[in-house]
């Protein structure tokens, strides 16, 4: 028999573990990775805490480097290799060796799409200017760096108000630069309810962040290529540089091009084994679509914990472990100064969206318990679904000890429970750290009398 | 129709809470509780706390003062008064007035009982010697609190390595006092297995507690009435100042006089209404037995979260309002300085106890992420059913941020998840809270190599 080969487009989190994955089931697998950049498995999420100074090395952010992959786990890493084109019926990808340009036609028996997501970038003048940066690989967050080492901006500029639009305006804070952020909607943070977003608005507000809603981008303006202001439709704002966080999209273009069905949002739709609807060819990652646990319909979330997940079950699949994935919750969290966010499962909108009904409720505890130093508010939201109390989504925003949290939630709706559920579970305390009702259950018994 | 009579007897948190639980369902009944304190509805997990100093007041620790109970919600509030006898078929109970001596009948419809819970008190010689406390209700923590002011103690022996005498520990050397504690047990801690509760005791360490184990308490030498030292089985330890932390019994004395049955431990059964088996008697609270969600079987917990659980679905029975409690996990946090400690479900001597068979792991991670600034250890040892990886129980000990993570795997036991249904699980990453895979997600994708 014949060595067979798996090739991995993509060396970041859902590549390279599905990779190491199909190597501890497989020794005799032939594993080729394809990287267009320089890294492999880096942590994308921690490039704000990087450029806010945090972290001393771009290196601490790479948690297996290509020569470890070669050396431990017997895969061909092939960095600054970008996959130009796959002919799944030919069972082949053509390969592009960036530093040179040569390339070559790799066959293979399993394909893996690991490509990930890219930023949307604005199609305006002078976007490329020196000073504009989007955050699409650690190299991109190393040339943040780098450049606000060199340049010393004192004026900064984000566009977009999503996870690394929050996150970079707290890491320019805390480098000293005064910051304005800029978003088209009426909220930042999209995944959250209005009513939380506008305590996550405070946080900025009290980080300093000069923070312009309902306000779209229309351009740039530039001196010798460099950025010198950011252009919306109300105002000019001056910049030294610029963060451009509109959003990202699935970097599915060399999917669809070999004919691969792709499904919302454009993501490459997948079964729960991370099989395409194309003969020997998998994805996983940033650019797949999963289904939503609460809602059971396909959703894009571009998530490293999904990554992860994905990748492992894709290399399970691979090597003859049947496995399925069951799906996202879109759980995530994040910080901005002191204040913690969280979210997961439905939030009102869409609820909205899905045609499904739901009460909601907000409330504000404490944590840890009101008496206890150094206690600061809480704010939990909750929603399900009237008559059955079935939970189907949450929020928080608070001080310390509030985000992870939303952890209890998220475990409550992978097991469809309820809020008259929550309310009896037996949840941990002790005044340093909860109220002895703990607040997300504060939450679910005020939405009892909604239900 | 005549006016219906709910006698309480009780003024904490179970027996409070179904009075005013039952107050907002039944504006006319006639309720009346009997508490043979100064205080109502305090927070008795704060004492260690206001202790250490970190409460200015006492009066922070009352949630709902007697008046308060009377004015807002109709509450006739006997303190400074004991039940001592009840008359179940008579349908009354014998109240002594402390401050007088004097007695007499109050008849009731309805009786609750929640007398909660003592501590036990060694039969030795000069235990209640000057100087030497148990924490039993608020007036003793406020004399803990007075005596340490007045008399400014050196040194303090603490007897007992369970969450009182732990937290006592913090509290005392936070006060900068000398402090041992001693367990008859090879460990502290014993709702933890051993390899956690070595952790706790490196913490204790490293807040210069000194720590005997395998160490029993002897007596006590006093001076003119003062505790002067305590003798062990091994040795004498000097004390100006101890804390008798041995264990608690429910008070149910009462109770069995009366001929109300009790359970395990001799805590008071109830059904899950929180009725007890003798006619239009009720007990909720620490004096009563519970259900363990995940053995079945009857356990005598006393906690304040099932305190204040229990009252509330009491206060709904006793209304007309049918509700279930569904019982116990077991659930528990406290922290010794830096280091957070947490138990949910079954531990390994308790599955043995039962019968059940069981596999355990135990895995080291961080949090947050290990490079973020301030990254510490977080243990997380998970225990699940072999072959079909229900999950059974979970212990972490770790640094800030560990704790509360017990929760994410009490409500997997709630719902009987399992190791793969943790490990698929949607939750919250960002590198300030967390690796990718949070530490229990680690656990469980180590456990289930075990299954």
């Amino acid at each position: 028999m014949t060595q067979r080969t798996l090739v991995v487009i993509g060396g970041d989190a859902a590549g390279m573990g599905a990779a190491a994955q199909a190597r501890r089931n497989d020794p005799d697998l032939e594993i080729i990775a394809f990287e267009r950049g320089e890294h492999t498995s880096y942590i994308a999420c921690g490039m704000p805490y990087m450029i806010a100074g945090l972290v001393a090395s771009p290196d601490d952010l790479v948690v297996v480097p290509p020569h470890v992959f070669r050396e431990r786990y017997d895969i061909q890493v092939h960095t600054r290799h970008e996959v130009v084109e796959i002919a799944p019926v030919e069972q082949r990808v053509r390969v592009e060796r960036l530093d040179d340009g040569h390339t070559f036609w790799q066959s293979c028996d399993e394909l893996l799409i690991a490509t990930g997501a890219v930023p949307i970038v604005p199609d305006l003048e002078g976007v490329d200017a020196e000073g504009n940066f989007c955050l699409k690989s650690l190299a991109s967050g190393v040339a943040v760096a780098t450049y606000i080492e060199s340049t010393q901006p004192r004026r900064a500029v984000i566009v977009g108000g999503g996870y690394i639009g929050l996150e970079m305006a707290e890491a320019l804070r805390l480098r000293g630069i005064e910051t304005t952020l800029i978003d088209l909607a009426r909220q930042v943070m999209l995944t959250l309810d209005e009513e939380m977003a506008t305590l996550v608005a405070d946080a900025l507000a009290a980080m300093d962040v000069q923070l312009y809603l309902n306000e779209g981008l229309v351009g740039f303006e530039t001196q010798g290529g460099r950025v010198q202001a950011v252009v919306t439709d109300q105002r000019t704002l001056p910049a030294d540089l610029v963060i451009l966080g509109i959003g990202i999209r699935p970097n599915s273009d060399l999917a669809r091009d070999a004919g691969i069905a792709l499904g919302v949002r454009d993501a490459i739709r997948v079964n729960p084994q991370m099989q395409t609807e194309t003969p020997h060819v998998w994805a996983a990652g940033d650019c797949t679509e999963s289904i939503h646990r609460v809602s059971g319909e396909p959703v894009f979330v571009a998530l490293g914990t999904v990554a992860n997940k994905t990748g492992r079950i894709a290399g399970l699949n691979l090597t003859g472990v049947p496995t399925a994935f069951p799906g996202v919750l879109g759980t995530a969290i994040t910080k901005v100064g002191e204040t913690e966010i969280a979210r997961t499962g439905l939030n009102t909108q869409e609820c909205e969206e899905l045609g499904q009904a739901y009460v909601v409720t907000q409330i504000t505890a404490t944590t840890p318990a009101g008496f206890y130093p150094g206690a600061s508010e809480i704010h939990v939201r909750l929603l399900a679904e009237p008559g059955t109390g079935r939970l189907l989504g949450g929020q928080i925003v608070g001080g310390p000890g509030s985000g992870k949290r939303i952890d209890t939630i998220a475990a409550s709706l992978t097991a469809g429970l309820t809020a008259q559920d929550l309310v009896d579970m037996d949840l941990s305390y002790a005044p340093p750290f909860s109220p002895v009702w703990d607040p997300v259950q504060t939450a679910a018994r005020v939405l009892l009398r909604e239900i």
